[in-house]
């Protein structure tokens, strides 16, 4: 017998289950708030992940492109703009290139991607890929993991400000101000995802996206983690 | 010996030379333009278009998808903005909406697609595959038929009015709004294209996106006519 449709609480429950797969507990994360890493450390999360922001502009218009209702496109258009920003020099990949320059980085050597590990790239494109191939309600899923991150990023601006010195308040702008926009939009895209997930193959969709985003995260940490390692 | 680079001026020449296969000069247009459409004609072609027009919005957010220049995708956003309005019951798809009720067809019957040619649909589906799997700059490429399409709107907007009694200006919302629209996007989108396809083979695979692209409209045109007549 096919299961049957998880009524709208039972089907976050099983999407917040998740959580214990979020990258918040990896051991790389866990040295971060620890104070635990060093500079070179830092400079190549920064740099690694600096791969993984600048693709969120292409994974949220591949999810527009998919998607045939205005309405919802006109909602996720907005995360766009907030990461691109309305003009050059603002929005949320400007400020991760701020926090690049803290940690020591030039820009010059973020954007032309020297310090990447592969298993970053690999993890990052299966995530766009992953966007542009798949219905757009499950992509949307996908980025559910902000549900989970509001916490985390509360937690890190207090720890990184106490750990590393050299950071100053303003450096960790990116993070600052992602927690009140991941505060609203949360909620806002568990609301979208059980609306348009009405049948129980989707739903079960919904819940395998979201493991799969955990785990190109987890990954991500995973590729940073060991080639800060072996240097 | 391989073809050499075009400079900017011949390069822009090549793409307004398909000026000639732009659906203007198409037998459909013209009958539409000299009042020679009945109103069922009128209702197919509305009702057919609305598919194609429907589709811009994911043709623009697909390039946005492949494009990995921020400046770039700010400046390209904007069109999407034009076409799904900034809220419901604005923007050009609304507009066109207006236009399929001012010629006689209920919102539904546009919206359930009823009326859709199969040709249509194929042609419009093509535009939209081409702009997901094509290199970012050759879709923007394929847009340009844009370039050729102030003077027609300027045109239709008189011939309508002139010939279809029962259609006011302001049923005509789409085409005065979009004539000055395409009239600065027209140059923009032609600088782009020149700045950034900066080998021979860019500048070919540019022209032939624009070439493309005539096919695609006349295409929708010839699958409108056809499936007008045979009723």
């Amino acid at each position: 017998m096919a299961a049957a449709l998880l009524d709208a609480e039972e089907f976050r429950t099983a999407l917040r289950g998740l959580e214990h797969r979020y990258w918040g507990s990896h051991p790389f994360h866990r040295r971060l708030h620890d104070g635990d890493l060093d500079e070179r450390e830092l400079r190549f999360w920064a740099a690694n992940r600096w791969y993984y922001q600048s693709m969120i502009p292409q994974k949220d218009a591949a999810i527009l492109s998919n998607c045939p209702l205005p309405g919802v496109r006109r909602q996720w258009l907005d995360r766009i703009v907030y990461h691109d920003g309305r003009t050059a020099g603002e929005g949320g990949l400007e400020r991760w290139l701020r926090l690049c320059e803290a940690v020591g980085l030039t820009r010059e050597e973020v954007l032309d991607e020297r310090h990447l590990a592969p298993g970053t790239r690999f993890a990052v494109d299966a995530y766009v890929t992953f966007a542009r191939t798949r219905p757009w309600v499950e992509a949307v899923a996908s980025g559910l993991t902000e549900m989970f991150s509001g916490h985390l990023m509360k937690q890190r601006v207090v720890d990184m400000l106490a750990a590393y010195e050299w950071i100053r308040a303003e450096d960790l702008a990116y993070f600052t101000n992602r927690i009140d926009a991941v505060s609203g939009e949360g909620q806002e895209t568990l609301e979208l995802v059980v609306e348009h997930c009405v049948t129980r193959e989707q739903q079960d969709a919904a819940v395998a996206a979201l493991s799969f985003k955990c785990d190109v995260l987890w990954s991500l940490l995973d590729a940073i983690e060991r080639a800060a390692a072996k240097q």
